[in-house]
């Protein structure tokens, strides 16, 4: 029996670190009530007030972005980014198609990580919010004065983007990885038991243009064909280092969950990226084929426009000396975060015994030492006692993530264990532990991640709701809590169901972005090629077997709203111009029997969807969003008749 | 201008009742502070605790159902019904594919709005749950021990299914009905200006299997070419009765906001479906030509199956005498909703400046008196005055829906002045009014359209939240507000967010489902033709250019994990099984460039997704669902060759 024998591998590598209960959830099995004392007048906003943080939750297996308010614990957006949104016509329209597009063509969902705010100073600046997409490798960038999703690149040459998007200092770069090896060369068609020999890591560093925020692939580097996990950039003394735990240093290729947990200790990669975008300038690196999607909607006409790239720069560690290090960590790393003060590299490992905390400091004495292992791919190991300064007992089994409260502290989460760990960054000391329902994966302090943490509240992402919430099936959501660390101890507030699986979440104060978001589209700087500001200006033109419809939408009317003269194998694009100039005042647009979806249109939008008539006959189209007390009169029909037909095309505006 | 002209013909008409703000959103601009006393402790459920009631929200334009706990208002769960879910890998995997299917095509989106619990003498038994697609017209079944979709049925000959879905007393039927009148033969290439020659309203009546649920197209009235726009069924002495509401008594086919407005009154459709029943069993019907599609999930295997009909029984009223009539009701009524004891019969005239009741012990008297104004295409018209027993007055301005609270009092929800007013069912005067944030549509009250309300909480669903949260772009989404209804007063207790637009909802409590719900899928009873059990049976087949890949998914493994011999131009069938048997222990499966969607796949289950690879390399594939501490490890890959390679087919379960 192979699944008998893969557990029986499993459980002898696990036994040796005390994790026998990893294939179990590890979680109690029975709810237990808490004493919550006021916590509900502390996560209650009154109707009519407002929340004190945006919080941002990646959608995970959703492939979007969604907005939460805290401490009330409620959702305020899901931004489409990754993923097809029939709702809102999102990678249905034509305006939102090329989003999606990437060099294996359309991609219809993808798996969304690690939100990453603009950063200022290493302080969220509330301009964008970076998104990964972890399956076909790409980096979203969403607009935060409109929330919508204005930009995709893909990452060529690359194996799964999970240790992305996190930010350099000043938003200077956004990095990303190979996730799970492969040749480097994306086509290359080889045994995969060649893995060693053929397949290669990468580690990618995207340019942020800090007017505009267009992203660009400025360099690769390569790397050994490990797996890279996570990431964070330094701040203060380490501003101008990158961080990347790694695992499957094993170079496994098949059963992982034993191959790839063999050795004691994987690494975490610290980068200088003003050095290696040195090395770049300096022209070290290598210029190689790399076919990539970079898509981006055009800022006037709200359209998205894919090109596409044919080479990237690489850059081998072994012709860029002093750039690259290795920092031996236990077990099977998975997260790695930096200090407040930029000195502490925290890895969270999650087959290990202790959370390992590494000194940035003691790191660049060990390199002037040369205190050096061995080197490895031109990358030099570090010897682990050189830059170690503390190894958390006790944390409980499966430690992963950590942030930090300014205040001293460090919170870990623990996966198997179920529990969020507090110690401390004087003693390396558990000072605090708090059961988290169930298995919490990611945490995220308000600012846990900034040189100037807000200790106010923290959230648990966990993995399953099993019996906290009434029971809605097999699966079920995946819950957050929220918990108030303001105190000396941690206190759970609220235990409430996400969307998707948020990995990782990140928070802002309310007030840095609420001015800032835009309430409509000015009409005026509306320059859609198809848009039609004045119902004067609606019309349908024909073109071959390709008819345009020019239509605009207002309080309670569509024109035009009878049309004929449609024939069965036509493609009809109605072009929707949303006319209103008041805030959330949307319009939406379907046809009966419409093979695409339907699109919403904001106020001063324009948007598109393309219809491929099957057969005659009248079909109704109308308003899909509420919007006035005639709404449901906002309706018409189009005519169809058969290919041959001889009805003209015509159209009635209302004036006829 | 034409734009001006449509307003000032718009403002014109409304002027005459009062209703000149028609257009704008007539809700307060500024935020009011509410004075919320101990809301916060009334609607906080504590970490471990549950809700009282489950409340199953309509999604509008996502077209799918969700599910919420009330009194906390979050969200538990959102089930993917009429639109793609890339997420689940709903409507892009080969199980359900086939319930997107229609007489137009496959459909990846559609618009839901009327979620209805199955009833057994009337009341909610917890069984299943229907909702209607407006836009394709269609009804679809939930199974309440799993809450996920199950079944969907096309509507023949009908032009939008807005008056759906209700039930009958005990689930005989559900009804719909076309809201946007068309050609009845749904082919007929006639111009739009034939409308009352050539269009027709018609009904349907959808029987429901009492014990499997399964659905079929039982038979269609015939009706006049008007809007058909809610429904309800009777109770207690009008059981055997359903209603529906009537706009666009005027025929018209443009500038419906004008147009659609003329008359002071439309009508209440009154259908006595048992007698309509023994006509369809007497021959009185004709077999007219209709194709559509039912789609049905198999019990046994979880493969959604498709099956094309192609004709309808029709009943038209000049042969069914005695059936049907025309209630006349003011103006434009939208809500038809019966009060708990059957008597009364309430329209929303949206736009109309009273609350028109009927009496249904009167309507039988009409009846018996030949009370008759006209008689319209074989309908008896009744006189105003016969069925009316009460005009609410001063109900503010828009009313559009009625619940009740089983105590004497009725709650309508008023859209253009943004309120819900609470009105006597004995004096028919208003006794209390309370602000909803902003333009509410319908409301509902914890079983408050059943013969036994529990006078707990209402949901008022509005239309804009603007300024009520966080703001989040020129879209925002919709609020709900909770209220408590036990005491005298209406007191607002909570404002959040929904998804969607949910147009309306259904509450049940949460004792009445919750020890129903499933938390596997049995293993043993999945009898998928794909499935496999045990990962020794995992394998990988090649015929022609379909590969099909039999994958076991188990923490924290994939068999096989590394998969060589795939060409360029194969269609490679990944069927996964699940072979967990936890509770929410969920796998997911995603492989790089996939132009499919991800499958997520529950304990037990089988599940498909379609891949074409388009270029040679490795391709990682991995788990998508945080499964276990070696979730990361959980992956493996598949080797991609030219179409002409040599490399033959060949799979690593992990005992080679």
């Amino acid at each position: 029996m192979i699944q008998k024998t893969t557990i029986w591998k499993v459980s002898t590598v696990l036994l040796g670190i005390g994790l026998v209960s990893v294939l179990m959830y590890g979680c109690p099995s029975q709810t237990e009530m808490l004493d919550t004392g006021d916590a509900a007048q502390r996560v209650y906003v009154a109707p009519g007030e407002y929340d004190e943080y945006y919080a941002f939750l990646s959608g995970g297996y959703s492939g979007q972005l969604s907005v939460w308010g805290l401490p009330s614990g409620r959702m305020f957006r899901n931004i489409p980014v990754f993923s097809q949104d029939p709702e809102s016509g999102y990678g249905y329209s034509e305006e939102t198609k090329p989003l999606l597009m990437t060099s294996y063509g359309f991609i219809p969902w993808d798996d969304s990580h690690h939100p990453e705010l603009s950063l200022t100073n290493s302080m969220p600046d509330g301009r964008w919010m970076f998104i990964n997409a972890n399956n076909t490798p790409r980096v979203a960038r969403i607009d935060l004065t409109s929330f919508e999703t204005v930009e995709t690149l893909e990452l060529p040459n690359t194996g799964g983007n999970h240790a992305s998007t996190f930010a350099t200092e000043n938003t200077e770069y956004i990095i990303g990885a190979t996730r799970f090896s492969i040749p480097y060369d994306m086509d290359m068609d080889v045994p995969i038991d060649t893995y060693s020999e053929n397949f290669d890591g990468s580690l990618s560093f995207i340019g942020v243009d800090d007017e505009t925020g267009e992203m660009s692939m400025d360099f690769q580097i390569l790397m050994p064909p490990y797996h890279y996990d996570l990431g964070r950039a330094g701040k203060g003394p380490s501003a101008d280092w990158v961080f990347f735990t790694t695992y499957n240093t094993e170079e496994a290729h098949t059963l992982l969950e034993i191959n790839a947990s063999e050795f004691d200790k994987d690494y975490i990669v610290a980068v200088n990226w003003k050095m290696a975008e040195e090395y770049v300038r300096e022209g070290r690196a290598e210029t190689v084929p790399a076919e990539y999607y970079h898509n981006m909607k055009d800022e006037n006409t709200s359209v998205a426009v894919s090109n596409v790239h044919d080479e990237v720069l690489l850059l081998d560690p072994r012709d860029a000396p002093d750039m690259i290090y290795f920092l031996p960590t236990p077990k099977s790393p998975h997260g790695v975060d930096i200090d407040p003060t930029g000195e502490y590299i925290v890895g969270g490992g999650k087959l290990a015994t202790v959370i390992p905390v590494h000194s940035f400091s003691r790191m660049l004495d060990a390199i002037d030492n040369d205190a050096f292992e061995e080197i490895i791919n031109g990358i030099p190991v570090l010897e682990y006692e050189s830059t170690i300064v503390g190894e958390v007992e006790n944390p409980g089994l499966g430690p992963l993530h950590t942030e930090f409260d300014g205040d001293g502290h460090a919170y870990t989460s623990v996966y198997i264990s179920s529990e969020i760990v507090k110690w401390s960054l004087e003693t390396f000391e558990v000072v605090d532990r708090i059961d988290s329902y169930y298995s919490i994966g990611h945490l995220m302090i308000t600012g846990g991640d900034t040189p100037n943490p807000d200790k106010r509240y923290m959230l648990g992402l966990t993995k399953t709701s099993r019996d906290r919430f009434l029971p809605t099936g097999p699966k079920q959501l995946h819950p957050a809590q929220l918990y108030d660390i303001s105190g000396d101890r941690m206190e759970m507030l609220l235990d409430f169901p996400t969307i998707g699986e948020p990995h990782y979440a990140q928070a802002i104060p309310a007030d840095q972005i609420r001015d800032n978001v835009k309430q409509i589209y000015d009409l005026d700087a509306n320059n859609h090629p198809h848009a039609v500001k004045r119902t004067a200006d609606a019309r349908v033109e024909r073109d071959g077997d390709v008819v345009r419809v020019y239509m605009t939408n207002i309080r309670s009317h569509f024109t035009p709203d009878n049309i004929e003269g449609i024939r069965v194998g036509d493609e009809v694009h109605f072009h929707l111009t949303n006319i209103e100039q008041d805030w959330d005042m949307v319009h939406g647009f379907a046809i009966k029997g419409s093979n695409s979806a339907e699109v919403l249109i904001a106020p001063g939008e324009t948007k598109t969807i393309v219809w491929h008539p099957q057969r005659t006959g009248i079909f109704p189209f109308y308003c899909t969003a509420f919007c006035s007390a005639l709404h449901q009169e906002m309706q018409g029909y189009v005519r169809v008749s058969p290919a041959d037909t001889d009805v003209p095309l015509t159209w009635r505006t209302g004036e006829d």
